[in-house]
């Protein structure tokens, strides 16, 4: 059997160890590769070469950032309030959702099953930093799952301790839903924080 | 806002302009290649870089090739049968499907909505390839849709009128499909090239 050229079956190899990329869509998207302007192929391949000594992590807050310190932290007209999140793209999440305060990224979630637990996380920085930076409110934004809520209920416990000003956010009916399909998971949460009018 | 540092801004970009990958999966793609093994993404890199230059049409058949002439064209244990498909995915599908003929690669279909007609196709060096190879049997494999219908009629109307052995890659129930499940024009097509047992 004829199978693939061997540059192209490397390339399908190592597409289809990137997220969301089975072996199918690796070979669509070698295909598309093989047609493409060859200039803007080039610039990609260039681009992913570069990607990690053009990124760091930020000192302060973990988050990525083309500098030292992130273009977050070093702003200082952001609010003194510090959200909690997981991963950085749940800091770009926040920012398209107009939040103007800081952010601190865990770098994951308490997870006992994949063997992440509270040392994997950059919880003892956040505590240093916060010990410093004295924020109004630590403002906990893991996800909604259960290694999420786990990782929340465990940093609120350590937060409160320490008498910071901590809140949660919330959990509800997402915006333009409609209740008759919510999860009843969902629902249950979104009656159980409902706020005086 | 925040938005992602520039360098990873334009990967986002370019990932997107990629076949099924829309913004939200290129996002999670860079995050995956921040965090995966450095060598691993410059390897990737270094790959996508050079794939271009590996890589040719082959001068008979016009499927791909790292030299001039493909294995298949190589190959002299090969069946004198070439089975015309649309593209080079038609040809690893074929080699999966354990077919041991050649191979001529049209490099598209008839379609008179995106402006593809005859001239765009390789049938003109299909038909020069015939006359030298004089094969035994031209097996027309383009795709049961619309479009591959059109280009195979019309493959089938000039190869005929010079008195090739022409035929038709068969349509019908998928195997292990269910008669239920399959749509009305497949179990239509399925009953008119029924075979006598």
């Amino acid at each position: 059997m004829e199978t693939y050229p061997p540059i192209i079956r490397t390339i399908i190899e190592q597409l289809r160890k990137l997220p969301g990329i089975g072996t199918k869509s690796a070979e669509r998207i070698v295909e598309f590769l093989l047609e493409m302007d060859e200039d803007e192929l080039v610039s990609l391949a260039d681009n992913l070469r570069n990607l990690r000594q053009n990124i760091k992590l930020c000192k302060n807050c973990f988050s990525i950032s083309q500098h030292e310190i992130c273009q977050v932290c070093s702003d200082t007209t952001r609010e003194r309030r510090i959200a909690v999140v997981e991963e950085y793209r749940d800091v770009i999440a926040m920012e398209k959702a107009g939040f103007r305060g800081r952010y601190h990224v865990l770098r994951g979630k308490i997870n006992p099953l994949e063997k992440v637990s509270v040392d994997n996380l950059t919880i003892k920085d956040l505590l240093e930093r916060l010990e410093k930076e004295r924020p109004d409110e630590v403002i906990i934004a893991t996800n909604p799952t259960p290694e999420g809520e786990t990782t929340a209920q465990y940093l609120i416990g350590l937060l409160k301790a320490r008498n910071y000003f901590v809140s949660r956010i919330a959990t509800g009916i997402p915006v333009g839903a409609e209740m008759e399909y919510t999860d009843p998971e969902t629902l249950r949460k979104s009656i159980e924080n409902r706020r005086k009018t």
